[in-house]
């Protein structure tokens, strides 16, 4: 036996049992044909290299916020919580796909890492998209062993009834979000006002709720937590949640590479349709600048060129104002854990978390 | 309320209890934004139009097996059957687009369809890829909602613990047989006897035990069935299952397109690498035709040198192999519900059952 995982070690312990329980998963699929193996190998590299773990620690403070009686970490609890891993992986690798991403984390995207390997193995046809198929698949394959993990957990702490209402909202969410950001790019448009809005509903279902607010009110309805503690959690959570998004679309056009492990101005030249985009956007009509930034989004690649862009959005008030924004949502996203509802120590946690998914570097 | 279903038309009651069970998440996901209805109706469509139902027929009479009292079903257990509709449906969605399938049941497969409507619309961007990435994404949805129906159905009839193993070992299954036709496809062995055995075990795990074998498995499993009524209908299902896939290779090769809804010879224009094809390649072998077979699978596209191929396969003793196979697997299958544990009507019932799945022309 393992010894009981410490609450303030989540990041750790998730990562040790998403190990064991892939290996699991690795010899289930090797008893069907050992040559699936090495792909599912793909899947499981790509799971333990995610690095925050922000979803499970939110899961678990939502827990924690009803209960906080104990510093250690039920088996169960755990298991649910990391299940959320396999959700994000299944989300990125489907992802990647989309938005034909060569690089994540760093690394190659998975069906990218695929395609190399049919090349170095001297497989017949087409090799892209052998590498899509075979992502595609993987990432089918870590959406229902999410579906396992977390069902088989809920199951054993006996709440499986009323969190599988909750487990459904969030990864109907998460997919409607990613359909929404793929059918509102192809809308295209011009108008910064509807570009806005489409964006921060993007923002919403695609990440926020998915982020924080879910794994919250999955955790705390683990733990039985009351309708008030799970209203203050749930708005706490979609503040956070859209914070947390707008950080990650200020880091699209500003961050550092060698941190971020991503190109730098990456969403430019995926052409990602964010609100600083949009706020940038409105900031320079009638200027030459708003044709150049419009010409050049999702269709520059060189260096110079995307710097060009990323100077121009500089030049707006569009930074400042999304860094408002997000200082406003930390706020009354904080404010929210008042409520005597929630435990403290939890709120404390989740003030620190607040930060942390607010002011990151990647 | 409903009418109590009838077991005899377990068709028209899984297609009646699907179309409510969506249209109640069509209006989830319109909630989250009203744009996105429009796409799942892709999803809804196809999945209402699906047809023989055989699935979730297996999944009741596997009950039926162990608890033989009632021809009435049960709300939940109507459910759990429906679910696997939705695995069907992303299969098959994922799949077209794997094999970049234009058709699928005598309609546009989903990526195409979509692929029209991004046109027909006069959205941005590519619209090839659009289809594709919407595919992914009703697919995954499709996945997830069949989570949603089997786990709730699950905990209603108090058998969750007991059918989430079955349910992890069938998904899993269907996946990694995906994965094994892509891998297989890939490594295009020559040699006959090698690309017989990937053919059969992908038949074993894309098809056979996810259409018949696990459905029976957790019809059983639901119904507190013992490890004899288990092991019987698992042993039924194993080789029925094969003999169905097999003789969907016979129509993919010779089926009636009005019938079939798919193109003449489409196995042939996919290049689908079939038990068929490794028999046929094995009897050709030293042949001048063995060549002209090899040159033509995947490869061409015109009736007539599609009907060229079909004839050089029709000239070999594969045929006859192949149907040799069926009878043998057909006559084992149904010899393995004489066992005591099996209760004699769902016996009949499931004779009838692998009569259907075997000498079916469409």
């Amino acid at each position: 036996m393992h010894s009981p995982a410490n609450i303030l070690d989540v990041p750790r312990s998730v990562t040790t049992l998403l190990a064991a329980e892939l290996a699991s998963r690795r010899a289930d699929v090797s008893n069907i044909d050992p040559r699936l193996g090495e792909l599912v190998d793909h899947l499981i590299t790509f799971t333990l290299q995610g690095g925050k773990r922000l979803r499970p620690q939110f899961l678990i403070w939502g827990w924690r916020a009803v209960r906080p009686d104990s510093e250690e970490l039920q088996p169960a609890l755990l298991r649910a919580a990391a299940s959320l891993e396999l959700i994000q992986t299944c989300a990125l690798m489907h992802d990647d796909i989309i938005d034909r991403s060569e690089t994540r984390r760093g690394e190659p995207s998975t069906h990218r890492a695929v395609t190399k390997g049919h090349a170095g193995q001297g497989l017949s046809g087409d090799g892209d998209h052998f590498g899509t198929s075979l992502a595609l698949l993987l990432g089918d394959l870590a959406l229902a062993w999410a579906d396992d993990m977390f069902t088989e957990a809920a199951l054993a702490l006996g709440r499986a009834k009323e969190a599988m209402p909750v487990w459904r909202a969030m990864r109907t969410e998460v997919l409607a979000g990613q359909m929404l950001d793929v059918a509102t790019a192809a809308a295209n448009h011009s108008d910064p006002a509807l570009q806005a809005a489409d964006a921060m509903a993007v923002n919403r279902y695609k990440t926020a709720a998915y982020t924080v607010e879910r794994p919250l009110h999955l955790g705390a309805t683990l733990a039985g937590g009351s309708e008030a503690v799970i209203a203050a959690l749930r708005s706490y959570g979609e503040d956070i949640g859209i914070a947390f998004q707008l950080r990650d679309d200020q880091l699209g056009v500003f961050g550092e590479p060698s941190i971020t492990g991503k190109p730098a101005g990456d969403d430019l030249v995926e052409g990602k349709r964010t609100l600083l985009l949009a706020r940038a956007r409105a900031d320079l009509e009638g200027m030459p600048e708003l044709a150049e930034l419009d010409a050049g989004i999702g269709a520059v690649a060189d260096a110079q060129r995307v710097g060009r862009l990323t100077s121009i959005i500089a030049g707006t008030t569009a930074v400042q104002q999304i860094e408002s924004c997000i200082a406003e949502l930390h706020t009354s996203g904080v404010a929210a854990l008042a409520d005597p509802s929630v435990d403290r120590a939890a709120a404390t946690a989740l003030t620190l978390l607040a930060a942390a998914a607010t002011t990151r570097t990647f």
